[in-house]
This record gives C-alpha cells, sequence and structure tokens, in this order.
C-alpha cells in the first residue's frame, strides 16, 4: 500500500493508471456492498492528490466534489483545460495547502471523469453498464472514497471538505466512518433534499428522458448522446445555482449586442435576445461537453435519495452521537438551494449529540453559487478551523 | 354592436359562432397594429360572457387570464370539463357577480383556446400560421381585447381584473387605455419580467424547441406535437408556481404509494419514488392534452417582453400620469415567481404618479397558486374595492 502514496507537485500529477490522462486511477477489486442491496465490483476510482502524507499521517484532507464536479479540485481539467474548480480555497498559500496537507479528490462513483458509473464497461457485458448500473447513494460514494483512502494507505482523515453535494458526502463521511474524520467542513449544504429540489432534478431527468437520442441509456455506441436533453437539465438546474438579485445584477434585462445593434434589440422572434437566455443556452451546451447524461441521471438520483436522518433511525441527532469530530457548518444567505434554514437542522442535531460544531451565514450576492466563487470570508472560517486542532 | 350584446347565464354561453364548442367565437377584419411592427388580420377571438350589461353600460368587469389559462373562468372547460378557473372569484354571490356584472373573459391571442395564434389558420396561405405568427406582447393581447370589447359594445369598463398574467394585461389596460378603465386589480403579478423569470421560460422554449417533433412548430399536419419537451416545460414552469414550504407540506419526502408497499419504497431505480415527482409528471402529462406548444413559446415570449415602463420612457410612473383609474394590487407573501416587491415598485409609481392606489399584501402558504386557491381574504379586498366604487 506504501508504494501508491505517490508525491506530485500541483500541475504534474502522476498516475497509477494514465487512462485518463492527467488524472490517477485506479481498479480495485471490491465488492462494495450498495444501499440499493447489490455489489458493485470492480471499483474503479479516478482520482487527484497534491502534497504529501506525513510520517505520522495525520495531515490528509479529503476534498468531496458537487454533482458536476470532478477530481481535479486544484489542477486544469485535463478535457476544458480549465483550472481546478476550487483553487480559491485550494492551492499553494491557500487554507488547504499541497505545502502542509496531503490532499485528495476523488471522482464519485457514479460520475463520469473515470470512476465507476454508467458508462464504464461492465466486464460481465464487455460493455457500457448504461441502465444496468446500479442506483447509488451518497453512502455509496463515501464507502468507495474510503476504499480509495485504504488503497493510498490514509487511516485518518485530518477534515473532509466539501460544498453542495460534496457538502452532503462530509457529513455523511461523519455519520458513516466517525472514527476516520477529525474534522468535517459542509459548506452550502443539507442533510436532506427537499421536495423542492427533488422537483428541480426531476424536470432534468425527464428532459433527458424525454431525449430520443437518449434510448433508454443505451446511447454509447452510437456516439450521438442526449445532448438536447441534456442541456435543457442542466439550464433549469443552474437557475437554482444563482440568487435572484445576482441574476437581476448580472443580466436583468439587458438585450444581447448584435451586430447591427450594439445596445441590442428585440428581435421580435426566437432568437436568444436578453443576455440571459444567451448565458444559459451556452451553460447548457458547454455542459454537454464534458458531462455523461447517464451520470447526471444516477447522481441527482443519489442526491434525491439522501436524508441523513433517514441512515440513522429519523433523528438526524443520531447520526452524531458520540462523536469526537469537530464541525463546521457554512452557508449562505442568498443560497435558495440549500437555504440557511437546512444548515441550522444540522447545527441544532450537532448541538443535540454533544458535537463540537461552529457555524456561520455568510453573506454573498452570488446565491448557491457563492462557495465556488472568491469568498474571503469563507476562505478564513475554513482557515481558522482547521488550524484550531490541537 | 347591440345585437351581439346578449346575456347568457352560467353554464349556458351562446355563441357568435359555435366551432369552440361551448366557447364564443368572433371573427374581427382588424388589422390589429402590433408592437413588433405588423399587422394581424383578421383577429378572432374567443370569449365567455356572463351576466348583462345594463342600461347605461356602467357595470362590465373584464378579467384576463394567466399564460395557460382561457376565457372559462365561470363554466366548465369544454375540453377537461374541469369548473372554470376562477369560480372562487367570479359567480353567483361572489365578489364579481352575473347578478350585478357583466363578465367578459377571452383567449388572449397568441393562445389556442380560440383566439388567433400559431394553431390558428393564416388565410393568405389556407394552413396554420405555425412559426409565421407574428410575435406579440401583453399590449397587443390587451389591444385585441379593446376591439372585442367595441364589437360587444362595451365603451368603458367598471373594472379590469386580473392575475399574474392577467395582472399584466390589466395594469397594462390602465397605462394604454386609462379612459377606458375606472378600476384595475392586479393580483400575484409584476410590471415587468426579471431576469430570473426570462431564465425559467427559456428553459421552457428550449425544453419544446429541443423536442424532435416540434420540427420548427410544423407539427400540426403530422397530429404528432411535442408532448415531451412541453410536458417538461411546463414541470419546471410550474415548481415556480408553489412555494418551498408549500411543496414540503403537501409532499415532503414522502414516497408513493404501491401496490405491494402502501407506504411507499424507494425503487432504487427511475420510477417516480417520491410523491412530488408524481405530482410533477402528471401536471406535465395533463398540461399536453390542453394546450399548443407553440402557443406556450408565444405567451412566454409576450412575457418576457413584458416591461411597462419600458412602455412608457423608462419610468412607471409615466404610465399613470394624470390617470383617473382606481388601482388594487394585491400580492402573496410566499409568492416567488412574482415577490411583493415587484407590487411595491408597481405602488411606488402608482403614488408617484398621484394615482389612487390601495396594496395588500396577503400571507398563504400556497405562493404564486395562492390566487387561484380558496383566498377569502383576496376576496374580501376585491369585493370591498369593486364595491367603493362612488
Amino acid at each position: 500500500m506504501a508504494a501508491s502514496v505517490s508525491t506530485q507537485s500541483l500541475g504534474q500529477p502522476l498516475g497509477d493508471d494514465q487512462r485518463f490522462g492527467l488524472s490517477r486511477h485506479v481498479v480495485l477489486p471490491g465488492p462494495l456492498r450498495l444501499d440499493g442491496g447489490g455489489l458493485l465490483s470492480p471499483v474503479e476510482i479516478g482520482y487527484e492528490t497534491y502534497g504529501t502524507l506525513n510520517a505520522d499521517g495525520s495531515n490528509a484532507i479529503l476534498i468531496c466534489h458537487a454533482l458536476t464536479g470532478d477530481q481535479h479540485v486544484a489542477s486544469p481539467h485535463p478535457r476544458t483545460g480549465k483550472p481546478g474548480w476550487w483553487t480559491r480555497l485550494v492551492g499553494e498559500g491557500k487554507p488547504i495547502d499541497p505545502a502542509r496537507h496531503f490532499i485528495i479528490c476523488s471522482n464519485v462513483i457514479g460520475s463520469c471523469m473515470g470512476s465507476s458509473g454508467p458508462a464504464t464497461i461492465d466486464p460481465s457485458t464487455a460493455e457500457p453498464w448504461a441502465m444496468r448500473f446500479p442506483v447509488i447513494t451518497i453512502r455509496d460514494m463515501v464507502r468507495a472514497q474510503a476504499m480509495l483512502l485504504d488503497h493510498l494507505g490514509v487511516g485518518q482523515l485530518k477534515a473532509v471538505v466539501g460544498g453542495s453535494m460534496g457538502g452532503m458526502q462530509a457529513i455523511n463521511w461523519a455519520a458513516t466512518f466517525p472514527e476516520r474524520v477529525r474534522a468535517c467542513v459542509m459548506v452550502a449544504s443539507t442533510a436532506r433534499h427537499s421536495a423542492q429540489n427533488i422537483a428541480f432534478h426531476e424536470v432534468g431527468r425527464q428532459a433527458i428522458m424525454a431525449d430520443p437520442k437518449w434510448r433508454s441509456g443505451a446511447y454509447y455506441e452510437s456516439n450521438d448522446p442526449p445532448a438536447a436533453g441534456l442541456a435543457v437539465a442542466r439550464m433549469a438546474a443552474h437557475i437554482t445555482y444563482l440568487s435572484e438579485a445576482g441574476l437581476t445584477e448580472k443580466f436583468g434585462r439587458r438585450l444581447q449586442a448584435r451586430p447591427d445593434r450594439p445596445d441590442g434589440a428585440k428581435s421580435f422572434g426566437f432568437d436568444a435576445d436578453f443576455q440571459v437566455e444567451s448565458y444559459l443556452r451556452h451553460q447548457g451546451l458547454s455542459f454537454v461537453d464534458r458531462f455523461d447524461a447517464n451520470s447526471y441521471l444516477y447522481i441527482t438520483r443519489a442526491l434525491d435519495y439522501f436524508d441523513l436522518a433517514e441512515e440513522h433511525g429519523g433523528l438526524l441527532a443520531n447520526a452524531f452521537r458520540g462523536t469526537a469530530t469537530r464541525f463546521c457548518i457554512v452557508s449562505f444567505d442568498t443560497d435558495w438551494l440549500y437555504p440557511t434554514s437546512e444548515s441550522r437542522s444540522v447545527v441544532q442535531a450537532l448541538n443535540a449529540a454533544g458535537a463540537a460544531a461552529s457555524f456561520v451565514e455568510l453573506s454573498s450576492p452570488y446565491g448557491h453559487d457563492a462557495f465556488l466563487l472568491e469568498a474571503p470570508e469563507m476562505n478564513r472560517v475554513i482557515d481558522g478551523f482547521l488550524r484550531a486542532e490541537s
């Protein structure tokens, strides 16, 4: 095991397997027992690490990604070339720093960036799993991450950190493997999906499944995926990531500039007249180049199934009873996808369980997306929390 | 003209033309000059009336319907058989009462219940207009209604009343034809569409246009409309009609009952496990039976284009300068589609213009949809306002 804990500097990842470009990739035999009752074997995991595990193995931090995120938390995305998705928090001189920490980020199972999901090959048929891939849960994602940590020789985490769906994994880590997590940071997240959350995801799933190119999920051979349906799903979801005020500030009712009309003009047609229309269309179109439609179905399903209380006898406090893990919960005041009231419920449960918990609601105009944007206050809170460990 | 002002009792409408079942229908020569620059001719209007115009013509009330509404405000829908959509407010013993008022409700142009829209026949080609139908605005809808009033011999309205898009028409009536409107009631509405409003509609339009059955709008001959795309559009919009708290109260995370599991169970598949999923799917599917996909494109476009201030030099107060119309503005505290802040902007403009305006925010758990549901307070407010006329 020790041999696989290799160090790497930012931008120079070394892979167990180079199939996924710059990303590291491992095939673990499993089986992974799933909440749905099935077994997944093998378990493929795409991941990245930054920094070096120290001698006493006490500096490992696991970062968990959001719905459409990936393992490229602090290094460029191999397909889009864009910088890592959380370089504002993770990197040299940042609160999570490869000079001090051994940072691990893995693609969740169900996704499409190297970890087992509907697009990977089912060895029993030598074809992509497609919709025969088992429905998975947030806890299943966490269990797969635990298998990766075993493989990497990381026993205990200094911290598990995540925003949005990453926050759900972080809190689930603390509940499922309390002895392996010294600290848990949950940002812009919730301990369960609400009816409205489920409703928005159902719209996205129906948009994908209504696309004739979806073909009940068997579109891999055709190389002609349900891009139109997936783009609509992304557009609907994207609205929930932004605040009403943020949208107004960014776009208002401003019109798209046109070659003949620099200030824009209504077309009295169905072009993207408004800047917000053009922006949303771009969000939808650029998403389909980097994401698999079936993965979108599976991961939204995992999110909708998520209810941490249900996993612990219906009472959220039970999930944390007797825990030694320290918790840091952060919400944003304009986040209407996972509003502050959801974080407050988690904090109340932590308090009821006698857990050490700090909670802060930050102010931002940017809604749910705030956790991915420049947020100096969030950095200060997380830096202080991580350094406070005795 | 007088001959066409026929009386009818509830449930027994008499039509100029019986083509549209129980609904009345008239073909006016026009032309109607449109905001987009074109001319619409002829102008077909499907409408209903209830009660009798009194001798001095002072008891006419025009009711304006919402995006997917119709003229059947107080009598059963001819296709679905469902009761009129505002029988809680309109009917015997209600604030708007055929025993006292001559009530008119017409299908907006652009729609699909008897008024000119993409599904009606373009006489120049003898085929449905489809996407050659001109893009229309809320003010165009209002101008068509004014032509209908001319036809019916109604000079001045005692009141124009509407909720949601109906409220936009009501306020536009007061701004466009101030001398024809003694009182204006705008419920759960706005004087302009926000970036977030536009964004949700753009998702719906893209869902329709992504459906291969849409065929650039030319699906009428095939009799195979883009039902899947339209259903997704309806599902996305429907979420915005309900409050988060209302969804939680109505559905929470409750599971669908199954034959073998009366309390429901997760399928670990992609069935509608949650009641909210099943409800949304039903909303989408039942909608496509009664609505035309192209009409949905045209009416959402008219809504997105709506900005009453823009029609009056960029200052909303200009729309009401010197008006003698009395205004009653009603909002609901959990309406996040057209939140109270939008109503407040209208009231501020009315005050700035010196108009007589009353404003009330009502409390309801039901979000935007509250105006269509049992709302005794709303009835009291509207009843008092309509009776107060000297």
